[in-house]
């Protein structure tokens, strides 16, 4: 018999580090110029250019003759398919769609690794076909099922194998997300931060940024990518003790967010509460799903050129020609998601006892695996909710886009995946609030609730996850 | 603007009361018998007869034409299905079998109440038509959706409206658990435990039990049900300190036993590795199922009687005539599985550096909404493996038959739930054991893990969940 040596907390040091990584000196007043200045030169060096052609256009790729689905003839990918969805709560009861089924879990994964003591992120500057601005801000890795399986026939995925074979290196987080419940059927990804203590070769394209450094980017549009948010929040940030690392003085806001980091601090439910508050929104709400052939799908037309609602709303369904340098495959079409409009995704926050709350929205979405999240307390685009009636506007769309200059503590333009959507962006804003926002579906919860919740799958949408980041972001000056 | 006061923690004294509820005196010599005497009484006065009749003599039920499904006329309680499987990864990597599909999520609540300072909870004698024994101790709640919104058409049941309008009452536990993936396609309940603080009544059929006098009954054959197990196992009974309320000499087994419900003891792997190689475990393993005609499942044959492997194992599906008295509905007819042979369903614990930990199993079952969950180290009916090959043969399956005396700390016969199932009974174990059994599919872990698991869903399956109760009743002497 082995004698075995028992580990004592050994997670419990993460939270200081990344702390210490969110706060660690700027390095100069030149690092945030030499950050853009390496990023103008990529984009110079290479290039990702996607044109608009017809969905008939697209090779590789058919419809099938019975059922109208758009499928690659690898039967690999994704298809688009029809959902037929019936949410009896409302405010729209039954309607059916075209979305996105990619049943493969693939790997989004930040490499960490401490240098000079303060620990970095290994991020890539990437240009997916759908972004609405050349590069943006990625984790290391972003690697579908197919692109390690060799179904793509192209380039092997840099640094994949630190994500692929874990064991030995220090795993910070590890959990399989949701993606956007109204555009993909049951699509989910698994989140990694893994920390390496031996070399990393830096290969062309990628940079070692601090938390730090990574937070003041997410105050420029359209920088730091979905994929790179979700990673983010999923980093286990929160615990007691975390405001003896931070100056002394800091403003009030400030210090309501550092301390709703800390379980000491208190919150307005228990822990207990919040998952009970789940469970039932979860078992009180029936959202029935249903395949349905594309052709099937009710209001929706498909042309040569695309698929649309007849009333123009919601989202297109186009055809893309990529051509990219530095990628693995040089040249490709491919379908994508086309949405009309740019969404708003805010989260009302208010300082509770000197703590800070956000209050989360129990959400349906069709394509999720279990029925409800937790969404930010708004999120929608506003255009599509104007042929409605007024009961079904979104709750605090209004208050939203009414707030005061002076409640806005966050509001940054970011794009969501530019894999399979095209110019899809939203407006992330975090609002200070005093309302009393309680209701049914709608929860005041610490960070460090969500937090904890974050170590889970299926608990935060993809927008919750990344406001998340965003709030994380505030916590440096 | 309210002034809202925080909670601080409140959910921490809940370990501590499940413990003083574990260790109460057991109210003189004479506790345990008036528990028979009462038992006893209340099978003399009531029955549930359950007799065996043709699937094609049941009422209310239909084959339906075209795919051969048996359903219930209204189309409510559950189907009995087909259901195709792909696991590539084997032992046994494709087949088909009759499945029970009953997507609506039930509750299982027991109501908690503190009687002279100590935590009782108020337990049912219930007569299922499976139970091969007739009354069995089972929760305050047992209610499917068909229950509580009238599709029964008969009594109301009792107590329901703590656990459908929970606000205001203190929730100890709330959350949806799987049951058996082997013969349910999806099947989930509801697992809460609420504390009450007012008056209850006190109906005929119910008895208030402390943790310790419900422990105590955990020895005895086929008297503890699976629905009061699996709602037990989800109490937070893990918590640092307990030891401080143990008596000062207790043996080694037990000083390990509750070494292990604190995270301060340390444990073999961090809670991040664990959750990491669940995460592996589920985004690695691969399991297709897809609902087929129960007519065209292969190699079972549906006779008037019943429905059956063409090898006799595994379960037939057999129609059930059942009277009962003290239930919503005095007659009804209704199919059942019923395995071939009693189970095994076995835990390898082992004492490493002072701590208890478990040998669980990241075990992939069809009718899983996750693919694959934590199960004992052994789940089987043994029966099943003789006609496969060798290498079919479930791993530790013959270290567990053959264990020493010595070894064993829990050894009784239990039943699975008596709604659905005849005559299911497992063999429950719990063995202590020094091999160094790590495995890519197995992990050591301590009892803390495995209740902060618990919280959510999903992560335990119905045996494992068993097992963690049987463990925590072998806290008391």
């Amino acid at each position: 018999m082995t004698e075995h040596r028992l580990l004592l907390k050994r997670d419990d040091l993460i939270p200081t580090r990344i702390a210490g990584s969110v706060l660690a000196p700027a390095g100069g007043p030149d690092a945030s110029a030499g950050f853009h200045r390496w990023l103008a030169e990529l984009g110079r060096r290479s290039f990702t250019r996607a044109e608009r052609i017809p969905l008939d256009a697209l090779t590789g790729w058919h419809t099938d003759t019975a059922t109208g689905d758009l499928r690659h003839d690898s039967g690999k990918f994704f298809t688009v398919e029809g959902l037929d969805i019936h949410m009896p709560e409302g405010p729209v009861t039954r309607w059916s769609q075209p979305i996105i089924n990619q049943p493969e879990i693939g790997i989004l994964g930040i490499l960490v690794k401490e240098i000079d003591g303060v620990l970095h992120c290994l991020m890539q500057a990437k240009a997916e076909p759908g972004n609405c601005n050349g590069l943006q801000l990625s984790p290391t890795v972003q690697a579908t099922r197919s692109n390690y399986t060799g179904v793509h026939l192209g380039k092997p995925v840099p640094y994949l194998e630190y994500f692929q074979d874990a064991v030995g290196h220090h795993i910070l987080a590890d959990v399989r997300q949701s993606e956007q419940g109204s555009w993909f059927q049951h699509k989910r990804n698994r989140n990694m931060v893994v920390e390496v203590t031996g070399d990393v070769e830096l290969l062309d394209g990628f940079r070692w940024l601090t938390l730090g450094e990574i937070h003041r980017l997410f105050r420029i549009d359209n920088v730091v990518t979905m994929d790179a948010r979700t990673v983010l929040s999923c980093l286990p940030f929160a615990a007691p003790g975390l405001i003896e690392l931070y100056p002394p003085r800091i403003d009030r806001f400030r210090l309501a967010l550092i301390r709703s980091c800390s379980q000491d601090e208190g919150s307005m439910y228990s822990p207990n509460d919040i998952l009970s508050w789940i469970t039932d929104s979860r078992t009180r709400r029936d959202v029935y799903t249903r395949r349905i052939p594309l052709n099937a799908v009710d209001s929706w037309h498909r042309s040569k050129e695309k698929i649309s609602h007849e009333r123009g709303l919601y989202f297109d369904v186009i055809g893309l020609d990529v051509r990219a340098s530095g990628r693995e495959v040089a040249r490709w079409t491919q379908p994508a998601i086309m949405p009309h409009g740019v969404g708003v995704v805010a989260l009302l926050v208010r300082v509770i006892g000197g703590v800070l709350h956000v209050l989360v929205h129990a959400r349906a979405e069709p394509g999720f695996v279990d029925a409800v999240e937790l969404a930010p307390t708004v999120q929608c685009i506003p255009d599509n909710f104007d042929p409605l009636p007024e009961a079904a506007r979104p709750r605090f769309l209004d208050y939203v886009l009414r707030a005061d200059p002076g409640q806005i503590r966050f509001d940054t333009e970011l794009s969501e995946e530019g894999g399979r959507f095209y110019h899809a962006r939203n407006r992330y804003l975090i609002i200070e609030t005093d309302l009393d926002a309680d209701a049914p579906d709608f929860r005041w919860m610490t960070l460090h609730q969500l937090v904890d919740l974050l170590r889970h799958s299926h608990y935060l949408n993809v927008q919750a996850r990344s406001l998340v980041a965003c709030l994380h972001s505030l916590s440096v000056g």
